[in-house]
């Protein structure tokens, strides 16, 4: 990496519902859109996608703009209760954002950066990478939850913004049978849209349902036990070490077929034996899945893991 | 009561951010409105306030309209998880109700009722009134949560709506010396409303502070755990048999005054021992507030129950 910059690691999360998904796109208002714009904001950038002012103009480490690599690509409507991303950024950029401020470099920009960002993305911290970061290529798993209600008499009204809501009720444990199928290397075809050029193996390390208990008739005997707004609902937890595009939501469509009975779990294997996409088991709602997690090797081992990711998996 | 009356409970959840509280009130959108509007069209009783059809004139059950008694009366923005009113309603209009349906008229109610109530309140349930039950006189206690984020970088950006946003961080170990001074009987002049003729004496059984323990690194461990939004959130419990009006944000903001510093204990407890309402103890925002549960003796101790609290509370 160039001497010139320090790559920078940041941890946040967000409320996907008013996001155009997390990617830049011109006229749209995006994740990374708005954090970028943030950043050019506090470090005083000049404005506009790659206008230079002829005050800047002769300075080396221009035109620099704020670009970030990010460790899930979440879609339009889709949350994050922790996403991580980093930023390569020139030493003497991030120097010049301390001004008055009584702290380092790194903690100045994290308490500017979140004083501007909008309210419905939380910047949780910024932090100086370790080397052989990267905060794509060196992630060993993700996590996501699809969070759902299948039954409106349970639900509090301020979750229905994040689930998806469905006439159930669903048979969990034998959507269970089907989660339990998926977990391995495995070919996601039926599953993801088509990836010309890639691949659509991945490796489930974990693919549970589960219903949050109901904790709503709050005895007495409770009263030291925190309150849960996601009682009652029905929860999707996935961790793999990546995934195709459109995989989580197109797995909890085609386990809620299971789950409400128009499918039976022969129809399910066969979707996980022979990997093609049909129109049954495309992506259920946006609004009840969100990102987790995103896990990390120790620091030593960063570097190899993102050497190692870059191979095109085979099963 | 009326022979030709029944008594319906009705347990219920709303998020309170679009509401102006649950009275209902002329031209505004309230949670009352909207339930005895829904009852109105799913009962199909003649619209508007007052107003007979010459088909209904004659008709003895006419002017009936559904008037709701509930157990808390929620301000203009407090939620709540779990609500109780009740509706006495001529057997002969619930009976109307069943139509096609293979069910009883009150499960054809709560049926009817759930598919055109607005996706921010939440229908639980509709059952037929235990003998004696008064939704407000027989109330035992009413717990309400009050939630805060005192520290933006733990926050789910989803919980942002439901939470009071502060600079933090908050000392809650002395909130929670102040919060066990208000514990037992006494007036709460100096945390409610004024409230000429009546009385602002409280009995709290219960007032706790504390912070939801984070569960956003997620190890590999928990992964049975269900995940929880409120995570690293600052919330405020309190049980008590009846509540002032605005006595739950006044005390939370007079424990905020004590948790940021601003204020001694002495000070607190001095509001405590001397009944006098002052500016700096005014309520707080009104959306970090939701009504969490309402508890009820057993049947045979309902009459009595609604016969003692009409008492006036005295010191």
């Amino acid at each position: 990496m160039n001497e010139d910059l320090m790559r920078l690691r940041i941890d946040l999360a967000y409320d996907g519902s008013n996001f155009n998904g997390w990617a830049k796109q011109r006229h749209l208002r995006t994740v990374q859109g708005e954090i970028e714009a943030g950043l050019t904001q506090v470090l005083r950038l000049p404005a506009g996608d790659h206008f230079i002012s002829a005050e800047h103009a002769g300075m080396s480490q221009y035109p620099w703009v704020p670009q970030l690599v990010v460790a899930g690509r979440t879609d339009t409507g889709v949350h994050a209760a922790h996403q991580v991303c980093h930023l390569d950024i020139p030493r003497e950029t991030i120097e010049g954002c301390v001004g008055h401020l009584n702290s380092s470099p790194v903690q100045a920009l994290e308490h500017r950066l979140q004083h501007v960002l909008p309210r419905d993305i939380a910047l949780h911290r910024i932090s100086v990478a370790a080397e052989g970061f990267d905060a794509r290529f060196s992630a060993l798993e993700r996590t996501y939850i699809y969070r759902i209600c299948d039954n409106l008499s349970v639900v509090d009204p301020r979750m229905r913004p994040f689930v998806l809501n469905i006439d159930g009720p669903l048979d969990i444990e034998t959507m269970n049978v089907a989660a339990a199928s998926i977990v391995g290397l495995h070919d996601f075809g039926s599953f993801a849209r088509a990836n010309p050029g890639g691949t659509t193996i991945r490796k489930v390390k974990y693919a549970h349902w589960e219903r949050v208990s109901n904790s709503s008739s709050l005895e007495r005997t409770q009263f030291y036990q925190a309150p849960i707004l996601e009682s009652g609902l029905v929860c999707f937890t996935i961790v793999a070490d990546a995934f195709a595009h459109n995989m989580v939501r197109s797995l909890v469509n085609a386990c809620l077929r299971v789950g409400l009975g128009k499918q039976d779990l022969e129809w399910f294997k066969d979707k996980v034996a022979q990997p093609v996409r049909e129109g049954s088991t495309g992506p259920v709602a946006a609004c009840g899945l969100s990102l987790e997690h995103v896990a990390y090797p120790p620091d030593n081992q960063l570097a190899s893991r993102a050497q190692a990711i870059r191979a095109k998996r085979t099963l």
